[in-house]
């Protein structure tokens, strides 16, 4: 591969972030359906709808830049979703199991925090400010979700998790 | 494998970083010679010798545990360092790849501030004080890390990258 220019790593990341989206995509329900805390649940119900959104929103953004909205093979988000498969066949107590699927699901939206970020970045260095607007906007709601995940590991799983006994 | 505990889940969480921050002591000296910006490469140096740091500190941590210091493969972290190392093999422009390089970068610290963040509400659940403090000292270096990168991108990077011919 060559980059000649910004405008070639802008493209580039994001036909990465659009494969990362639509593997969570795929992922999303496998995670929900593993998990028993109510409130986790429905956090991660309303994330899938929202991150079908975020696919969406990515489409508008290559169709803004004139391109053919396609992925490729996003390897960080891979690695990520391997480990969140895991943390689902984990054994043992539910609530704990609950806990580690959130650490799980908060390095996703991490990665997608800081895939964002740099690709604004870089959409407002090229001008692009509807790109970058449109970006942003896919941005404040990982941010939400991230937020919205330690909110409910400290209101509804970890003490709870802490009084199990086994 | 089995989790029956919180503190179980920790010490499962800590393993992960364990071997995280050992993989990228082993990547860290193949990005900073790939890049040219001078401000980066001796950023990437600086975070080397943190991340040396980091590892020792972890060591640390088992031993209040009274646990033996352990990593378990971290499948997260091994595809963010494969995203990085594709990314010092483009051709092209050199300032495009450092632009791209500090993406990846920035990837990976935010995989460590999920992982850290996690690590030291669920040690602060389980009273362990002490551990909490000492990941905390972590965190607050991945934190400032992440903004050293996206202050040399703004500053040194994508401005001058913007204007490459080719």
């Amino acid at each position: 591969m060559t980059l000649d220019t910004m405008q070639e790593l802008l493209s580039e990341e994001l036909r990465d972030i659009y494969n990362a989206e639509q593997q969570l995509v795929k992922a999303l329900p496998r995670l929900a359906a593993a998990v028993t805390t109510p409130s986790l649940q429905d956090a991660l119900q309303d994330h899938l709808a929202e991150t079908e959104g975020h696919v969406r929103r990515l489409e508008q953004v290559f169709e803004a830049l004139g391109q053919k909205a396609a992925g490729k093979n996003c390897k960080g988000m891979e690695g990520l979703l391997e480990e969140g498969a895991e943390m689902t066949e984990q054994k043992g107590s539910e609530l704990v199991r609950d806990a580690g699927i959130i650490s799980a699901a908060q390095r996703v939206e991490h990665y997608e925090i800081a895939a964002y970020g740099c690709a604004i970045t870089h959409a407002r260095v090229l001008g692009f400010e509807e790109v970058a607007d449109l970006l942003e906007q896919t941005l404040v709601e990982e941010k939400h979700a991230d937020e919205k995940l330690s909110t409910i590991a400290e209101q509804d799983v970890n003490g709870s998790a802490l009084h199990v006994t086994h």
